[in-house]
């Protein structure tokens, strides 16, 4: 089982990669196959097609991870900024996202938007919950803020080519304002 | 002059569409003047070269609307919201914005930066003036609030393929706790 779960990754660790730096459509089985050096038989053995794979590839970086329903504030704040920002920083990357901005590739535009929305709806629960026991301010529109969280990190990269160290610390004093109740 | 005026303004729209649109590396002096109709000769009057022609295209729409020094900070928030969306919306477009992202056409990522961080110090300037004031929280990073509005606009869009309508009002409420004194 090992095995097969280091061949996933393999496979998954190629696509991904083929993704952040040539942009969706360089996303095929046979360039995962020529990156990765597993075999294409294998690759269409686990996925039906370069959608099921890369469906794959991309639900393991939005599925978030585990947050104990006891969190402070402070902390659930933490948690919303490296999972919002988790989906551009190690999931589809700049060129993921300029693809989705100008819909250079429409199939892979309408797999991601589904795949990010059962993403956005775990980070959004976090907040509902957050507002529901007091933990953060009654009026906060969770939408709105992730959006603000993962964008900030956008725009200083398109700003300046870099996001300059400290972003965390960064946005959590931004956005401390925002949900504090 | 006015005329004069009306062939510059021709120009910068041409040159902002096709920006837009088709994303930098479109906007040349021979499709501007096939888009707007204007003989290359005239615009080559104006312009030494394509690149000075894009810079004063790119000037028009950064150089923020004048701010009266004793506004409310509610309403120096909402012109921090205009002017920080506008530079994508009315400007580079989510074109131009990938394009940057991904370094498509590195001389106007060089261009655009340079012309953006005039703006940035316009835009900070006002943010400043805030705090020193006591309008704003002493404590806001401008350059971070600047990026996180316009990230939270760019995030919409790539996340829904648009930006749902209100976004000036959504955008005032998450980000008023954030400067308010």
């Amino acid at each position: 089982m090992a095995q097969r779960a280091d061949v996933d990754d393999g496979i998954s660790d190629a696509a991904l990669a083929l993704l952040r730096t040539k942009g969706p459509r360089s996303v095929t089985v046979e360039a995962v196959a020529a990156r990765s050096g597993i075999a294409k038989t294998t690759i269409y053995r686990r996925f039906r097609d370069r959608r099921d794979m890369l469906s794959a590839a991309l639900s393991k970086v939005t599925t978030p991870e585990p947050l104990a329903a006891d969190a402070q504030a402070s902390d659930r704040l933490r948690w919303l900024i490296q999972e919002a920002v988790k989906t551009v920083d190690v999931g589809i990357g700049f060129g993921g996202l300029a693809a989705m901005l100008t819909d250079d590739d429409p199939d892979f535009t309408k797999l991601f938007r589904r795949i990010l929305g059962r993403q956005r709806a775990d980070l959004e629960a976090v907040v509902d919950a957050a507002k529901a026991d007091g933990s953060f301010r009654a009026d906060v529109d969770g939408a709105t803020l992730v959006d603000a969280i993962v964008g900030a990190h956008i725009a200083e990269r398109a700003r300046t080519g870099r996001v300059a160290p400290a972003w965390e610390a960064r946005l959590f004093d931004l956005f401390w304002p925002v949900v504090q109740a």
